[in-house]
């Protein structure tokens, strides 16, 4: 199975899936120094549209889009037929589900909250999550690994104790790797959005390859009329899709 | 990978799973025809509570329940450490992560739909639902295949083209291996609850023993203290847990 | 009229009806200690489903179930025709009629709240709900009047004053008896599930037999078919139902 | 146990309650031929605004406002402490006690509907009705008691088996004595709103003199300061409260 | 443009509207000291219903209703074809739309509230809200500029740093003209309700007297049969309307 | 008040606002057809976000994004302070001021409904919407008219009277110019989103020129810092911002 992971480095998420699953990591837009920002990630987006076509020709089984944001997930979804996941939606339907009560999200800025809850509240899991948390940190400051794991720590376990969360989001890639420590020091499953989001496409592929099932084309991932995909997408990228 | 699936027979179960995951089908309690009534399901619930129980002292990976009320899910996941999946819970997920709008779901009487309805409600995901349609079938009278499928297929038509629905669950196990032929005709994806559950168990299963992932037992699935459960299960089984 | 009451004895419950009233208080399972655990509730359940029908045949009125986690509410209504009453849905709708706001409720431990939110979500009154307070007491732990009274006033007050509940339930019949000092204090309405669970019977029992209202067989709360239960109710209860 | 009802004469409700209650069945403001329009039940309310305060000082025990849209049941549980009862919160309270699933609300005019449907979210009970339907009958129309009664008997049977409604809500006090027929015909119950107000009434009343309970007066209901009301209320009734 | 102002003098008005349009500000009903209890706002809207009857009838292109209850604005709606703005409808539609997530509101004392937030549900904002914050003043006490200012700046600052709102709605009109310092010490919008009123109100004129919109007369503002109402008007107001 | 609208030329859209108003009406990115697709509105807002920061620069008072999709509306509001309007946003805030109870939204396709739906759920308005209908009419087909008044005409007619819609919104910018007509002979108002943008455009240009009051910077519209945004927007537009 082969999977196209958006956003992080391959090396750094091979670790996550079953042997018999290979996964090519690739860069946001280089152009783009993190995903904090509307703009930003609509800027980056053009580029893994296009890598997520591409995959889709060399045969990938599925893509991941790296952002909590979910950025360019239904424009994803929508180009291609193979399942695409977005890492805050896979997230936060594992969350639900290992969950009795409620859940919370640890962001980095509470400026990321409102276009989350939004993303949130379509995937109709809103009324699942105890809080939204803010670490105080960008996601540049998240290479400071020490510095990131106390944040984590505090607010995950003012999450379990004070809002009641039975389980805690990590709400950005900035932060994989993170959850195990974190973990085990709390007693409480943490998610770590690149696990789930690569979890969650072994599982679609899986499906998809064996019985068919990817994301509905009828409705709202409906494709464009190719003649007129092929124009515009040429008009853009330079070349065919 | 070993899984246990209660409610229906390992031959039937069996090819919705990968190559190295084991299930093991049992039927649900042999004094109960069926689990269309609240009684019937509280009844047989006994029996797979106790057979969870010991899946996990066997070693199992992770317990599927097949029937589509979800019952016993919160009791056993309460008594035990490995995952639980409710077909149910499972089956909504997926769909609501194919689905770009709303989805729907078949059931056999309008007996099965206010229970049903109250679930989805908790796990959050109504406002996911276009509609619930009645089969108008028993789930006894679902083993003519012939009957049940073109059941299926004509409310399936009417959610797809009438309820706007991207994507249409199968709402009870005795529809096991009916989804494939009504995805082909009619072009959206159909969810086999049966096949939604051993996919989930699989992907919890590999969360579970790998990193250590489960459901949270803090919270409402809080364990009871090991002494007074063991006095009173061996009441109730007549056997230690 | 005539009532039974399950899971409290008579003289305790006897004093919140009319004198025209007679209760017939029994006890939950004798070989379960308390209901916290949802195993627990279930194993209970059994003995209490069979003392409701057998309630119905000898001629009462209506029945109470007296645990706040409304368990076999619906298998109950699913088996008789006079009414039943959940403690928990009958104070819930109290609370609202008596609120111009949002009321709030008191459980014993936070592992109580996810089932109990689910299932005021599933009565449609969670959002009249202000919040959930913790006395951190488990249910034997009650018998001790003065320590729960003094648990009882420190949340309902903090309910009152930093939630702005105008109400405040008790979310568990063990804190039975301890509403009417606490509102004295207080001056808002303090609610006992007891009495609550007890005036709705009343009132239901009337409806019943004097207009022939009672839960609806029509839909959810339809009964199996006679023969079909008569045949498992007795390989489960050995008699007949 | 003293009962003021208002908007309808005292004939027509007596047989609506115990032995031991008495009714007094007022009319609304005379000026007014129905409440169908907002305005109409604002200029009515002034008048049993000042004979609901009367009433408590006269030593009624409760109080029922007998018009659908609960008008004036705000204004009127500010001012007394004596408990006041909306037939429509009542109506849909005992609805939702008695239906496992959804039920309906049947109304004169589709002019209506807004206004109640506010009224029901309010109240938080919206999420449990399954469809408001329109009978086609304005109030005055519904004197016709055989039109009114086959309008009902139509609208009804149309939400039992295409709403899939387990009980029908009558949504207007012009069609008092309507219920008992069409539900011994339809076989779900038909809940008659000045029953349903009466009944809650005599419940409230009951939990009012012998328990203290009655709507909070803290926060939403709590009364305006004695000596400035006193001359409001003057200046506007020519008498003091 | 002429636009009527209930409840704020015209020359407190005056300068939030353009130098084309022209406002007249009439006060509350003279009985009436203020308008925070239910009872008060009852007998008031007597007064400025007839008000707007009259506005309509001499040419005015709208009317603003400058209590935060939007006490009569259904009842108004429903007897004069010029749009009639509430300042709270109009108050949480703008903060809606600047805000990207949530906002709140600031009231005098939390009996205010419950009626206020079931307003903000049937406009259907209440989920943009995200607090209710209560600054220990009535009405009379609001005249001490002061005073308000100061309690203003304080709980508008723990909204946007507590509860993340992103903007603040001044609950009150009480509070006219306080929002523009609070404005430049905070950095985040803070609305007025007066100026919110007013600013909706103009829009709705322009789109009423060029393209003839204005609410819908189909439904729930539908008015009364002109004959009778015109007999209940002249007896409630001693002239026609 | 100059105000720049996107998506449709300027002699289509200068009729719509006040005579002191000066609209300067641009085309959508030439490369894109229509932007019915995801994929489209991606690639049309490059450019249309660059053409917004530069109208703020040259010192228009408001820009309005005229596809009811609302692309770009987060990002562009994130890069500029003057106030930026999004059709879908101002149709349905119009709408539901308007409104007593619901209204509906006709789309072109089906296609276009689940992120519409999402939108609205995002703004909080979704529980206001009677119903999304379906013209079956792609953008390129709206050009002719008749056709499609026709199609207007009898969707907008069944939501009215079976949907009980009491205002209908043309969720499409390419039926601009429809709405007078159906609304003359319907009696319901009928909303043209390219009217209700630039009114509400108007109106906030108003409020941010006069009041000081614009989109909330605190939050999810915070910007970027900005030597950080010039340098990637130099990279994206090949010259600073």
């Amino acid at each position: 199975m082969k999977i196209l992971f958006v956003g992080i480095a391959t090396e750094r998420v091979q670790g996550f899936v079953d042997d018999s699953t290979k996964v090519e990591g690739i860069a946001f837009d280089r152009r783009i120094p993190h995903l904090e920002y509307e703009f930003y990630e609509h800027i980056a987006s053009d580029t893994f549209m296009e890598a997520i076509v591409e995959a889709e020709k060399k045969g990938f089984d599925a893509a991941v889009i790296g952002c909590f944001y979910d950025p360019g997930l239904r424009e994803a979804r929508e180009l291609v037929k193979m399942p695409v996941v977005g890492v805050c939606e896979a997230s936060l339907s594992l969350a639900s589900m290992i969950s009795a009560g409620k859940f919370s999200v640890l962001v980095g800025r509470r400026k990321w909250i409102p276009k989350m809850m939004a993303t949130a509240k379509g995937y109709g899991l809103d009324s699942r999550i105890a809080s939204w948390r803010v670490l105080g940190l960008t996601v540049p400051m998240m290479r400071d690994v020490e510095k990131s794991r106390a944040a984590i720590y505090r607010e995950a376990k003012a999450a379990m104790e004070e809002d009641m969360a039975e389980c805690v989001v990590l709400g950005c890639t900035g932060m994989v790797g993170q959850a195990r420590d974190v973990q085990k020091e709390l007693g409480i499953p943490i998610l770590d959005p690149v696990l789930c989001g690569l979890k969650v496409a072994e599982m679609m592929a899986a499906l998809w390859r064996r019985f068919g099932i990817s994301h509905s084309k009828v409705g709202g991932y409906e494709s464009p009329p190719p003649d007129e995909f092929r124009a515009i997408y040429e008009k853009v990228y330079g070349k065919p899709p």
